[in-house]
């Protein structure tokens, strides 16, 4: 019976478009399987995202930072672009980023193909521009071709670039977590632990904006509520964007799903272990101190939120031509 | 009864086990699929090939600088290491490459393994340590698990390391090229200029260093016989290894096989196009200033030795543990 009531719900969340029907009521709602609008694109999106040719050096690729083999993250605290620059601030997921009201730790981005066309231009990070990175794969007879048969013409422009990138991005949701299969009504799925976890997890208010499909994602808040956050990054948050005083040191709630593979924590990476972010949030967004059983707890929580990885080849991509603009990776040190 | 011919031919190719049986005898043979020993240490390989936590800063992966998405190579002159410093020559594609004589441009290592261990330690390359990179390894239970099941102890090794992923670059073959289809009887499978190509390749001499299975990869050769080679790459090749006079500018003769994935060419990677480096490798080794359409069709017939590229999912990574020692990818740089 427990079973044919899970294959139901299984069947259900296949089935759904926008999220997966969970036999549960709670304030965490399980992932659905995306709805692909388009393969092709999609298809194009992650040879592209693949691609260092998209940077000035040829070396950095989407996936350099956003490593799709460990959390879809770097797993540094901040990331390295062209040059081996320092970046300002640490590399969010792209794992279920199609979920987040907006892109960027500041929300400085409305959607995924407007986040896309950021780092290719940032001289910080890829260090190309939109100009140069047009012109590379249009010199890529194999990519003309796709681009052919997906938009229906040989043009290649950033805006079709960012668009495939952003498709492929919206098939990056990781459904099947433990935690998921316990909203879809298998009651075996979580453990006594971990089940303890989830509850003070809510009880202690974390739910209040770790919430949703995503744990977060969905939500503006400031890094130290009770307590001011110590940290010597100069990142101001939402204040950024909005000018305004009150959203400083206000960023984006990040996901907590697969938050066990997309370490170190915090808009600055300075957390290095989930019990040390478990305990840090506690204290400064809730005032409270978690003992050390209640951090692991919480962090056996944590660790059910886990879904199905990215499940794909390894993207072959089209080589250059004669035409193809060489890289240059280090025509700024010379 | 061609197609009977070819189905026979391709069956044989199949089933042999130390190379593909040709139909026609010819100072080149067809590429085999490689025959793996041990697939699980294949698989654990696959994994450490494409970690970036065995290099100091958690960014390079062995995949960094043979990118499997791009002919195994990174299309770069030299590659990029550590602290963005400029490699000292061009990176060699890692497809076929347990098909030659030694690895390295210049040999010093004898086999896959050997050469596995270099990079990681290397200071211009990923710099690490063995020690650091082992350390990295056993902190991952991921990883301790899957050594126990492939070594049948948990005990992580550089030696088990560099084991696992020279397996996995046995793996790395590309059979199928539509030349070796050629070779295997079937008469369509190259064009009139494509068989031109390779009629002048054998006929003024490039053959005498670009044979077997992989097309080079057998021999050490002087770079410029008949004139000298003019480059400032300040690499002297075989005699950094020997000791012999004899042996300057001596290098590993590189593989054709996926050239016209893996550009740029040449140690130094001076060669952007195939075109240059045909003619430059006619005036240079053989004394001969080939035409434009001569050049032409020795480079169609080079365009028909693209084969079969790795076909397998991109791995997940198993993630690190509180113990796992923190990547320093600006350590020496504050």
């Amino acid at each position: 019976m427990k079973h044919s009531l899970l294959c139901l719900a299984l069947l259900a969340a296949l089935s759904a478009t926008t999220g997966a029907e969970a036999i549960r009521s709670e304030p965490v709602t399980p992932l659905a399987a995306p709805e692909v609008i388009d393969a092709g694109k999609a298809e194009l999106g992650k040879k592209l995202f693949f691609d260092p040719r998209l940077s000035r050096s040829g070396f950095i690729s989407c996936n350099s930072c956003h490593n799709l083999s460990m959390g879809g993250s770097d797993n540094l605290r901040t990331s390295i672009g062209h040059n081996w620059q320092q970046g300002p601030i640490n590399s969010p997921t792209v794992l279920n980023s199609s979920l987040s009201v907006a892109q960027f730790w500041d929300g400085r981005a409305a959607n995924l193909q407007e986040q896309a066309g950021g780092p290719i231009a940032n001289p910080g990070e890829m260090a190309s521009t939109h100009v140069l990175a047009v012109d590379v794969v249009h010199s890529i007879p194999g990519y003309v071709d796709e681009f052919q048969s997906v938009f229906g013409s040989g043009e290649v422009s950033i805006e079709r670039m960012t668009a495939a990138i952003a498709e492929f991005e919206k098939t990056l949701v990781t459904p099947g977590s433990r935690f998921d299969q316990w909203l879809l009504g298998d009651d075996g799925a979580l453990s006594e632990q971990e089940l303890a976890g989830y509850t003070l997890f809510k009880q202690s208010g974390c739910v209040a904006c770790h919430n949703g499909a995503a744990l977060g994602g969905n939500s503006f808040q400031r890094m130290g509520v009770v307590e001011p956050y110590q940290t010597d990054n100069p990142a101001v948050g939402r204040a950024g964007v909005t000018g305004k005083d009150a959203d400083r040191f206000t960023f984006k709630v990040p996901t907590l799903r697969n938050i066990e593979l997309t370490y170190p924590y915090f808009h600055d990476g300075a957390a290095e272990t989930l019990e040390e972010a478990v305990q840090l949030m506690g204290r400064l967004q809730l005032g409270r101190t978690y003992s050390e059983k209640e951090t692991a707890d919480i962090v056996a929580f944590l660790h059910s939120l886990t879904g199905k990885q990215p499940d794909f080849k390894l993207p072959i991509l089209p080589p250059s031509s004669n035409q193809t603009p060489a890289p240059e990776p280090f025509a700024k040190k010379s």
